[in-house]
């Protein structure tokens, strides 16, 4: 089994304190919140408190501005698909980026292709970043929502969301960012960032997995994706799944409460793998931003000749967990979209090596992968036909 | 506290073993089932055995036609929207009947309404049978989809399945079935049936909430509704609620074990409670079927004269939860569209109580509520302004 693990951007540990939380509403308090006796109004209470503490996360002015759903890939769906149906009369351009996390790209090609959209696919920098100005620029008379994800789940990169949201406001546009990395690990304020809808997920900031919500700030027109009873406000139909809200929410008081010494702690470790890596191996590209750009978990480098496949086999074999980028793609041939998009060419964008840090690492787990890292890459790099030392 | 749960039908408690499989993925084995190294292959591990077990309950040849969801609803609306996307350039034209769960409903108005289809909704009889001749004469060149309840969640009439599974498979139609209430309280087998598409859920059978699956049959064309990663084989993206399925693997586990059983007895309970009620308290009826084709858990009747919530509460007073109707329109004063639907009078689908039983409940839970029942009854009739004794 793995002894360190540096993935916590495909997920998290569940919180022994989470785990506490959510443990009677599977043991005990079973009750179908929507039941008017006393054991249901028990779960539909403990639903309440954690709608107000995913709101307070999130600077939400009313818990009923935020809906559950199963995951942070049902909240983009529900945001982008709920939107693009309630305004589809009065136009059907989407503005996005190439980017996005497959959660925002398959739903806009969804779109596309069995509801007539025309999606605008905004380049990105040589770091990632979404240019402001460009999304201006994209914005048409049958433009009726943009969606920029709040933190590249790959390379890190942190849009100016902010910025883009004073462009959007200008306009009689919705907004949406797929927040699911940036929730837990920097400040996120639906106000400040002006945005109307926002996505996050639970498992991304040590809460269970199969649970996530969907802002949506009071007003926005919403089609509910998922039609049958009245829970969530008719939003989202069926019958809530109280452990993993009272997870959620356990979960986002902790991310409250923690979110500054954690950014801090972790981006210390992060700054230091970064520095290690560039210092003891050469031909190495670090993918995203530096410094407060970036996610403070996040680190991604490439590795010229030499497959990220190949290095995890081998870190597993030593008991780290690693990724070559989305968990949610691997498995797949395909070089990173996001690598491509900017500007690694096909052969580098095969070879990086993601590492994503969380609550439960530690100084001595970052220098033991700085110890065995340049080891494997060499041996990696001795059996390649392109790698000429 | 509820001291007597007769609300199975809204939900169930989780089994003692079934808390117990999920918690090691809840607190050790948390990696994400996409990843490579160890950790994320024992939680794939755990996903692929549930879907066997799955597969198992219901018949399913390969367990590579479950796909697992968030629920009985998601899986209704993903086998609707998805069957009727994928075959929209053959035919426009739905049948289902009007005694539906809101899930399989509101999904179908969701189609009429955003996508032109054109929907036929059956009568029933007034024990809520579907005819499989009404199904026959419904179909037209442009019928894509049948889609009928394997057994009604408020008033318990098993549908004949199989004869209209018959019917349909002569044209080249899908058939779905909706068997939430169904699946882990009587035999369930998708080959028997001829289904292509079977809709379950977790928390009816002493499962979790927040998980649930859809059966498709293998070459059955859909098109995913949540979109994104490529979990699922590309039909169903998002993270794996790793211990939400492994919780419903091991509640499908126990239920094809103790299906015979838990019929037998629940069923005699049932009609202890049903003869009860009518030997002890007058002007009422009970809405659905007697005997095998009804489910063995479900006791629905009107009273005369008397608010179901109005019960409910006097109820919930002495520590007995029961409902009066489904659970996902409590709250709502519209009265019961199956009530309705079968015949019964507006005032008098205000009326009705429905006890739906599980593994938990005794002997002694029926002679308690036949014990208070009667007098509740008279109380509620002695204030009612209609009722003449």
């Amino acid at each position: 089994m793995n002894k360190i693990y540096l993935d916590h951007a495909a997920t998290t540990p569940v919180a022994p304190e989470v785990f506490k939380a959510m443990e009677p509403y599977l043991t005990q308090f079973y009750g179908n919140p929507s039941s008017i006796y006393s054991i249901a109004q028990k779960a539909a209470m403990a639903v309440s408190e954690a709608r107000e503490k995913v709101a307070a996360l999130i600077g939400a002015d009313d818990e009923r501005e935020i809906i559950f759903t199963s995951g942070g890939t049902e909240a983009d769906n529900l945001a982008i698909k709920g939107a693009a149906m309630a305004l589809q009369n009065k136009g059907k351009h989407i503005i996005t980026s190439k980017i996005e996390h497959h959660a925002v790209l398959h739903t806009c090609e969804y779109l596309e292709k069995y509801l007539g959209f025309d999606i605008t696919y905004l380049d990105v920098d040589d770091e990632g970043f979404v240019s402001p100005e460009s999304v201006a620029e994209a914005i048409r008379e049958d433009t009726i929502l943009v969606t920029i994800m709040m933190a590249n789940n790959e390379i890190g990169t942190i849009e100016p969301i902010k910025e883009i949201g004073e462009i959007v406001e200008k306009h009689d546009i919705y907004f949406h960012t797929d927040a699911v990395q940036a929730v837990g690990q920097i400040p996120v304020d639906v106000n400040e960032l002006k945005v109307d809808l926002l996505s996050l997920s639970a498992h991304k900031f040590n809460g269970p997995k199969g649970v996530g919500a969907l802002y949506i700030r009071k007003g926005t027109r919403i089609v509910p994706q998922i039609s049958g009873g009245a829970q969530e406000r008719k939003r989202r139909a069926g019958t809530e799944n109280v452990p993993g809200i009272v997870g959620l929410g356990k979960a986002a008081e902790i991310a409250g409460e923690k979110l500054e010494s954690k950014a801090e702690e972790v981006s210390r470790l992060r700054d230091k793998l970064i520095q290690g890596i560039e210092e003891k191996i050469n031909e190495v590209v670090l993918n995203g931003p530096r410094g407060k750009d970036r996610l403070p978990n996040n680190v991604n480098f490439c590795f010229r000749y030499v497959e990220g496949e190949s290095i995890l086999l081998n870190l597993d074999m030593l008991g780290i967990a690693a990724s070559s980028g989305s968990a949610c793609t691997s498995g797949s041939l395909d070089p990173s979209h996001v690598l491509l998009a900017i500007g690694r060419p096909h052969e580098t964008a095969h070879g990086s090596l993601r590492l994503t840090l969380g609550l439960d690492n530690t100084e001595e787990d970052i220098d033991y992968l700085l110890e065995v890292l340049p080891g494997i890459i060499q041996k990696l790099r001795d059996m390649s036909p392109l790698y000429e030392g």
